[in-house]
């Protein structure tokens, strides 16, 4: 029998469910409709049906435990507290529900600590004690990690980076106020650079035939690499400004890498070259030279399923590593 | 026998030396001219030709080690490192040397992170897990502890919140760079922020009187609290710049408490009052309500020596805890 886990993310239109062993390797996938649930209990059985439908076709899989990645999800908790993008309203103790419904072990995070975590498992991360990573989607998610722990602080909610205040008075964001990374450096944030420069800027631009709402990260790109000035100055400026964020990270914890995941790190050197130029200029200078920036080491379309998984593959590693130890020191039991 | 550790507080100016016992007391005190001496082994020798003087007038004290707070000190390595106010140039092993002259266990860290220290072994934070300090003096320092340990990183320099950029292009700051939060939010900051004022506003001011040289922060404090509007002006603002660097504090480690310290937190409400009502404007809606500013719980005068004592005394404190376990529970032996 070989162990997995079931990494469980969820997102506004699907739940995608992968059992993943402990080297990451990802054995059955499912899929569930998230609106279909109208209720987090509904949403729970129905999780749990088609655990045992994936089960049921692995005979040699043992199910271990169930790590959830999922919007405004509080780690200390075990909740979801009041998701936008989720129907489920209020505070939904997730983790308890699926527990008792399973009998399984179950942990749930936000899905940018949950790649933080697939990151040190599986990832680029495993000899790094000391990392953020920021996922450049719609939104800019970060995970920090601080001496080989994820930190959610206080509340559960640490890490949101996004909402690091760099331009007072800046551009509208979606939490209700100006200025925020988020609404600089992201996907999103370049498309809204573009906008900009485009009134702006006077070059012309194949960008100027689109629609507004036809303008992608993407097509920047793209635009960009074949020689477009308004895509490349949005793509510099863009990269500038995640640079501002790195910076004002590194002042904080001193990361030995800035781990760069989603969308926009697709763009390769065109993205991480200026971002690592900037961001050695734009930080205090004791810090220039300790940190580097690097991609993600996971692959995109499963980071999100092996970053879940890794919720509880961190804790049974740890688990292993002290029966190991008891094994190796018998006289040592436990009360 | 009582046992004390020796807090060692190096300044550009000033060495002051304190027997600090478990529970914060001071038991005798000693001073070092730090300028005195050109070479770091110089002043170990100083350093313990004090202890020593120190410990034959108090006989019945016991010292167990010595914890240090200097500037550009470096947690893990136990060095000092190119400090600009030292006469020690290059990178300066200082907890080596002290532990091998003296054969005392030695640790070292910066003042803030000695502040966070002291705040947590004998402060307002003894039950705090997560928190920041902020000192408010000539700039802004900070210490910051997540889940009851200081935050080091990668370098041993974390917690520089002074330098997180919060005006691009903004005011020149020490470091080379511009718009750094320290620029704003320190004793300095609102002393520019009044010069800026009389340049911009045109309402009449008793700070108008004095050469620039002669304005500072008590006396705009005082100023301020005597009804003068540029004065009252400034003191916001300050607190505004403040409450900034807070928001953007809390979105990333997400702590309980945010302590003031220093001279800038001495105005008591006249700062407080203010920085509480931007920091709950300025942070992600999602922490509102979910942390507090609160003043420093140690003596300004004492809190710098019982800060770097707090270094040891950190370490036994846990080494008793260690102990008592192993007396509670005698089969669990040490291989």
């Amino acid at each position: 029998m070989k162990e997995v886990v079931a990494g469980v993310d969820i997102g506004g239109t699907n739940t995608k469910i992968g059992f993943v062993d402990a080297e990451g390797v990802i054995h059955a996938e499912g899929r569930l409709s998230t609106p279909d649930y109208a209720f987090a209990d509904d949403f729970v059985a129905g999780l749990d049906e088609k655990l045992k439908e994936m089960l049921a076709g692995n005979h040699d899989l043992k199910l271990i435990g169930i790590g959830i990645g999922a919007p405004n999800a509080n780690y200390h908790k075990g909740t979801i507290e009041l998701a936008p993008n989720l129907r489920w309203k209020g505070i939904v103790p997730l983790a308890r529900i699926t527990d008792r419904k399973t009998g399984l072990r179950t942990r749930i995070t936000n899905d940018a600590n949950a790649a933080a975590l697939g990151e040190m498992i599986f990832g680029a991360a495993k000899e790094v004690r000391d990392f953020i990573i920021l996922t450049l989607g719609t939104g800019l998610g970060s995970g920090i990690v601080i001496d080989g722990e994820v930190v959610y602080g206080h509340t559960g909610f640490a890490g949101e980076l996004g909402h690091m205040t760099v331009v007072e008075g800046g551009r509208v964001c979606g939490c209700g106020r100006r200025g925020c990374l988020e609404t600089y450096a992201s996907a999103t944030g370049l498309v809204r650079t573009v906008l900009h420069m485009l009134s702006d800027r006077r070059e012309d631009s194949p960008l100027r035939e689109l629609k507004n709402s036809e303008i992608t990260s993407r097509r920047v790109a793209e635009a960009a690499a074949a020689g477009d000035i308004i895509a490349q100055k949005a793509l510099d400026e863009t990269a500038r400004m995640i640079a501002l964020g790195i910076a004002n990270s590194v002042i904080f914890s001193s990361p030995e890498v800035i781990y760069l995941f989603g969308g926009l790190a697709q763009a390769g050197d065109a993205i991480f070259t200026p971002v690592r130029k900037y961001a050695a200029e734009l930080v205090q200078p004791v810090f220039r030279d300790t940190f580097r920036v690097e991609p993600s080491g996971l692959p995109e379309a499963q980071a999100a399923i092996l970053g879940a998984s890794a919720l509880i593959w961190k804790e049974v590693k740890q688990d292993y590593r002290g029966r190991a130890y008891m094994q190796d020191h018998p006289d040592q039991e436990d009360e």
